[in-house]
């Protein structure tokens, strides 16, 4: 016997529909590629949105072609979102900062019909779009521009495009399973791997990361999405935001310090996220500006570990609550956030800040379990660790165009990380499975290191990496970038280990660079660094 | 093409298997029948709905069977709540309050065959067990009583049966549309019709009313549901607090002051949930015990319109935010919460207030429309008022065996409510269609006038009915309940409205009664008063 109840999909162009029929005058500031601010809102996204599917619809592409992006954080980009999926087609958001040649493999990997691209990247289209043998429609996300024209032959123009649509188009309904979005992972630890959304993962994707003790996006909140578009639909936030109504200020290309701090005080921004990196130039601009980013009530940080220094700075300078949040392409990218319960209410304060700093406990949607190499459920005691593996609404099954690779072992996948879970399911990242160090048949956390590392006033950021070692197979070296105008030694950096770890984990050496290698989302690329300090200790 | 993502379907089981897995030691207090608290944990609940679901299933009953109950909110209830549903039969919460002959229609009419119920009801199953047809189990929700067990011949004790059943019972998978919960209305306009929840709708309207502008449970939360479990599931939160692992205290049969100004103090509740009446009783014994409810923090108060100088109290004397909140049987019932947006920040403290009063607007999932008589929807200026429809993801498609009638006109489903939208979507609903006052063609909303009444210091409570009119059709009369120590004229108590509405809406004439007439869920029963006072404008 089935339930009486209406039964609708959980489309994405539900989603547009609600923030246009009660959020409709909700504001969207939008920092363009020229560094201007464009005021709109849900209502004019959503009927923009309308017009391009109209559009889109009009140049006989094929149900569930895709639409690629190369593009920052900008309305234009928020209503392509909504646009293609809602109009059946994929939105395949293209990380622009990758190189040429994988760019070029991810944009024919996923056979992009149309590409949209943000001013920005004029010459990185024209330099490949001869390359780019899948795209039919090449469109520059502005008003005309004859320059660009001439670079790119054929190009369209989003501004000219969207005006041969109809404000009136109807969203189609179809299947909630049905393919919305793709995305390629970040390409960290080797090439980016495909995943493919479903209308149904994103809703309910939304539904997860609008609860209270997820990230809970308010109506009464100013969304900032540091985080880009094109890593994981930052997060989310685009889906959530409509789901929540709340204003939004996308900070388009400049992710820099003093950008941010200005959007922020401008704005009345209160809820931003982003990966660490983004936050230390940040935090660096606020101390040197003064300015005291009233506004800002949360952060969410996530993609990378949060030191537990910077929560502290975020509390302690700016009164701003950091929730932690672990997760990844793979997990839409939603798999724990770290908010408290009500049992530590009663705990002293700094037992309270302490059980903050991990990556959290998973929200319902989301199942967490850590194996040993056999695949044997390790327990959940908070010092065992294990390989993470993760189910739920939100995981996906198999890799775009890899559906035939058996990649769940008994219905879970693999996150390729390293992980505690305590009686409660918080959950701290050891590392890596590929860059925890092994060192005498003991496992060293870089991750447990780098924070204790960052927290020195004298680095501006570092890394620690597993080399060889002729005794111990591996021991950690750290790999420190120098704070402005400061010059502190070797000795100093290894004794401020000192008592915060046991001795024979404190790395063996430390060498300085100028800058971490950093991927095309902002994350470290150990296995660069390994290859360039191989032979660090090598005796 | 579809997504490529994990595909679970959304079942109640899963709420509780993440309760247990995340939130298995969190702390349920359960007041017993016979005033004593139980204290018990998610953990055990889960067991116990295992053990319950075992023991169901050797009863060798045809899936899909409805299970009453007759039970106040207790431990005992939740474990029935997800044994039944997530074994994949239908729990069928039955209104103890009901006059007999309702309660037996009711149980006849869904062909309950399994009744459990509170040691409470033993002498009315005694009285009633013989006309109750269709069940085959009579339950007792305790241990083993000998006294009752000679009253209802073949009686189970519910301590025993679960002994019976196997904690390792695994929850079935089944479609997600599949019934799970049937609950009949109030029975306030005519007789109760009964709502079919699916796991789908279940599960998706938990979702809703755990995003952060609805309700938002959190595990930070101590959550006490005032609201009857067998009225709309207690709003859903035996559900939405298993998803979000708050802390619950279950009040039990005593819902007087007393009893829950006692239980807030001694458990610490941050959020209660109920009717205006229950709040009422609430309210005057914190002042009279001179309770600051300090643990107190939000109140969801709804089911029927909440006056203003109740959220005012509550503000002002305890420092409670009250979630003024619509809705109803046929919406699982969450339709519309009251909470603010980002442009309200800025607007003068009063006005604030002034639009927290309504009943609010509606989550994703749920839309709203008012229509004229012809069914042509009307503008959401909030001033036009016009017979409100819904449709949505937890809104019923057609009564329990009524699929044939054609319920729902073009997808919309008619409250019964008359109500006003704002161009935000918030709602103030003016009456219930049957209860509007028609006065000489303009219409008079009772629930504008009782809002007033009930402010007046000198008036314990107060209900406006429209009585005919040789005239006017139509006129307000104000059926007023004195205050306790209390002796207002009717003059004092009309010249109260002054200045409040236009003087033609001011009620003709003011009647005392020792109390209204309640129906089972606590609400004023009009029908019974407009047949009292039938003539009391004759002229
Ligand atoms: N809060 C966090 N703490 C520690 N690590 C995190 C956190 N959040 C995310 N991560 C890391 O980021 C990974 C997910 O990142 P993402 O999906 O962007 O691609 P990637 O794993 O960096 O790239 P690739 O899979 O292509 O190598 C996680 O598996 C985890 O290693
Ligand atoms: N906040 C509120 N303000 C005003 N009225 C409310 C509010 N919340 C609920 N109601 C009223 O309660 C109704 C829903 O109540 P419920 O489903 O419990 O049964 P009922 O309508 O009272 O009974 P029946 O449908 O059998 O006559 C709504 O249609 C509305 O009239
Ligand atoms: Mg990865
Ligand atoms: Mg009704």
């Amino acid at each position: 016997m089935l339930g009486q109840m209406m039964t609708q999909p959980l489309l994405i162009s539900s989603l547009i529909d609600h923030a246009e029929r009660y959020h409709g005058q909700t504001e969207i500031f939008s920092v363009e590629t020229n560094g201007t601010v464009t005021q709109t809102n849900w209502s004019e996204i959503a009927a923009n949105a309308r017009r391009l599917a109209s559009a889109l619809t009009k140049l006989g592409l094929d149900p569930q072609d895709r639409m690629g992006t190369l593009a920052w954080n900008t309305r234009r980009h928020l209503e392509i979102y909504y646009a293609t999926s809602g109009a059946g087609y994929v939105c395949h958001t293209v990380n622009p900062r990758l190189f040429p040649e994988q760019l070029t493999y991810i944009v024919n990997h996923a056979q992009d019909r149309v590409l949209f691209f943000d001013a920005t990247f004029i010459p990185l289209v024209a330099a490949l779009h001869g390359a780019l043998s899948e795209v039919r429609h090449f469109v520059l996300m502005g008003s005309r521009d004859e320059e660009a024209l001439s670079q790119i032959p054929g190009l369209q123009f989003y501004d000219e495009l969207i005006k041969t649509g109809d404000a009136d188009f109807e969203w189609p309904s179809f299947d909630e399973n049905t393919a919305s979005s793709l995305c390629y992972t970040s390409g960290t630890t080797g090439n980016p791997k495909g995943v493919l959304y479903s209308h149904r993962s994103t809703v309910l994707h939304s539904f997860g990361s609008n609860t209270r003790d997820v990230i809970g996006f308010s109506a009464m909140d100013v969304v900032m999405p540091v985080v880009p578009m094109f890593h994981v639909n930052a997060w989310g936030s685009p889906y959530a935001c409509a789901m929540s109504g709340s204003r939004m200020v996308l900070p388009g290309p400049d992710l820099h310090g003093e950008a941010l701090v200005n959007l922020i005080d401008t704005y009345g921004v209160t809820l931003a996220m982003g990966v660490p990196t983004i936050w230390q130039g940040l935090l660096a601009h606020a101390a040197q500006s003064g300015s005291k980013l009233t506004s800002l009530e949360r952060t969410v940080i996530g993609g990378a570990a949060c030191p537990p220094s910077m929560i502290e700075t975020f509390r302690e300078s700016y009164g701003v609550d950091t929730v932690h949040a672990w997760g990844m392409s793979e997990m839409s990218p939603l798999g724990t956030t770290n908010n408290p319960m009500a049992k530590h209410r009663d705990l002293p304060i700094e037992a309270q800040r302490k059980l903050r700093e991990n990556q959290g406990r998973p929200p319902f949607g989301v199942e967490l379990k850590i194996v040993d190499d056999d695949g044997n459920e390790l327990p959940q005691d908070g010092e065992t660790q294990g390989d993470l593996m993760v189910r739920g609404h939100w995981v996906l099954d198999s890799y775009f165009q890899l559906q035939d690779q058996d990649l769940l072992q008994d219905g879970w996948f693999a996150t390729g990380d390293v992980a505690t879970l305590d009686p409660d399911g918080y959950m701290t990242i050891r590392d890596r499975s590929k860059d925890i160090i092994k060192s005498g048949g003991e496992w060293i956390s870089s991750v447990e290191l780098e924070n204790i590392a960052v927290a020195h006033p004298k680095l501006a950021t570092a890394a620690v990496i597993g080399v060889p070692h002729p005794k111990w197979d591996e021991r950690p070296l750290l790999v420190a970038v120098r704070a402005e105008g400061e010059n502190p030694s070797e000795d100093e950096l290894l004794a401020f280990f000192e008592g915060k770890i046991a001795k024979w984990q404190v790395p063996d050496k430390v060498v300085f660079v100028d800058a971490l290698p950093l991927n095309a989302t902002g994350k470290v690329l150990k296995r660069n660094l390994r290859a360039d300090f191989e032979n660090a200790l090598a005796g």
